[in-house]
């Protein structure tokens, strides 16, 4: 029986996608349709406890909200960024957001009363891929945000591995390009540091010789936000290219904004390469700003996955269709499975 | 209730772990004891059709000897190499073998009558040593086997991750030095490429200006066997070096054994810092023929894995405990499981 068969006609799940800026909020009923939605800051720079009440209170705030518009808030579903542990229901490690080893989901259950369930923002973007957006009636999916950072979610019949310890899914830091640019992470030759929006950016301006202060790549864990920025922006005289203004110079043929663009691509397709012979998928849903990008990213970047493939099956290479949704979807139909 | 529980104190599962030379045959009890043991030629140039008639004669025949000593055969397990269709129960592609789309699970239900299961053999494999070997009591392992080829199995809570086409875990193809040594599949700079035991004989061979005929790097999805040659060998004046022969004249302090074998170690922990990226395992369990190689390889090679964990859990680093029966024990628990 699925949750959408159990519901009652007023049941709605309290979604909360919590990160580093702001937090995504919105009441989902069971069959994944979102009846509301709110935005409200996170400032993670007052801490973590202050970032922990704002979460309390609203949470507690849309569960009044369903009620007061004769809705029956039944579950909890609260996504952050970074090393989450979904069987203890602890933010183990969150940079972005300030958390390390918060009890979130405890605090929340004990708050609202509810059935509460933590997941990590891009796993469970990619549950909501896999189950309602592109990836839907497709049972191998490996979801890939790619924004200030790249992560990964890898989704087996609707469920996305966590790992041992809530951190699986990190394609951002396996090494394509030993001796390549240094990441975040201390390593060099990382997949983020060359083909992050933020990489993109970066190896443009420093291709170009062009100013950019603040935008080295993120840490470790902390990015891949599903919508993160990094992609939005610029083009204005003055203010560094974004990697949407080096995906249109390389289209109008500049030639340092289409070799950046190339080698970002080349090194994707053989992150996904790596991620299709150990995972062996059938759909390669990517996200994230990048993703905006379009057909300037799919078409190379399918063409170069595909010349990879060799004893391989080729997964099939779509965008992600939920946009900046999937993670409060996500965090929904977790809340929904724990119940 | 575990399948040892609910076994009847006579019930064996007949096994088989067929290689490209040899099949490798025994009686197994529920609780992972192995009662009896066959070894028999393969003998793959006849063609698959001849094969597949072996295998069917040798299970009918360890069923009678189990039935001869009181034995109560309750289930078949038969591992192979390469593609296989766990859930069809179809040999995909089995390079070694001669395989191509064999049906074999139910040709062997058909002719045994008992309920069969069918395996890839390193996938098995990882199953026996997770579950009763070196992973013991560890919820997410990685067993890595290094033969003639490289592959991997992924397995959390005692269940081997087969991927979509049944191909998920080909470790040996993940690119670790672009523009390196031509692998098997195709492509450049594969793990395989570097670091399998033949690819070490076969790099030292070229180092030295040795003669080296018919070790060229293994065919995708082909290598990777549990205990496949490549370590065992030579030495002799006159015949090419293994890679055991590399990895005592690399501790000798031989230098192009040192940095054939450096290079080796190197490789794998780079790939296997891909994989504890991915899949955040507790433990990495490294089988094959070169785990022979014990402290001179587990040595460097934890230090190197270690080195490149940043955010990451360190995975515990061991070797494989239950040497060449792990193919036919985890055979035994696939039918088992699926009985």
């Amino acid at each position: 029986m699925s949750p959408a068969d159990a519901a009652g006609p007023a049941d709605v799940v309290v979604a909360l996608d919590v990160g580093g800026t702001g937090m995504k909020c919105a009441l989902v009923r069971p069959d994944g349709s979102t009846v509301h939605t709110e935005r409200h800051p996170t400032d993670a720079g007052r801490g973590p406890d202050a970032v922990v009440e704002t979460i309390l209170d609203v949470a507690e705030g849309l569960a009044g909200k369903a009620r007061a518009d004769g809705l029956d808030p039944v579950a909890l579903g609260i996504a952050v960024p970074g090393v989450v542990d979904e069987a203890a229901g602890v933010a183990v490690w969150s940079a972005n957001v300030g958390f390390r080893d918060v009890p979130l989901r405890d605090l929340a259950a004990a708050r609202l009363g509810l059935p509460t369930a933590l997941g990590h923002d891009v796993r469970v973007g990619g549950l909501a891929e896999a189950r309602l957006g592109a990836g839907r009636g497709t049972g191998h999916v490996l979801f890939v945000a790619i924004g200030t950072g790249i992560a990964a979610a890898h989704v087996v019949d609707g469920v996305a591995a966590t790992g041992a310890h809530g951190a699986a899914g990190e394609i951002g830091h396996i090494l394509v390009r030993p001796g390549g640019p240094r990441c975040g992470c201390g390593r060099d030759g990382c997949l983020e540091a060359v083909a992050s929006a933020s990489a993109i950016a970066r190896r443009y301006a420093e291709a170009t010789g062009a100013g950019l202060t603040g935008t080295g790549p993120t840490g470790a864990a902390g990015g891949g936000g599903l919508a993160g920025g990094g992609l939005a922006g610029g083009g204005l005289a003055g203010t560094p290219a974004s990697a949407a203004d080096v995906a249109d110079r390389a289209a109008a043929g500049e030639p340092a904004a289409a070799r950046v663009w190339a080698e970002a691509v080349e090194a994707l397709a053989d992150g996904l390469a790596t991620g299709q012979s150990l995972y062996d998928v059938e759909a390669v849903v990517v996200g994230g700003g990048l993703a905006q990008a379009g057909p300037r990213l799919f078409d190379p970047l399918r063409a170069a996955l595909h010349e990879r493939m060799t004893f391989h099956r080729r997964p099939r290479l779509a965008a992600a269709a939920l946009g900046d949704e999937a993670g409060c979807l996500g965090a929904a139909l977790l809340a929904l499975d724990a119940r």
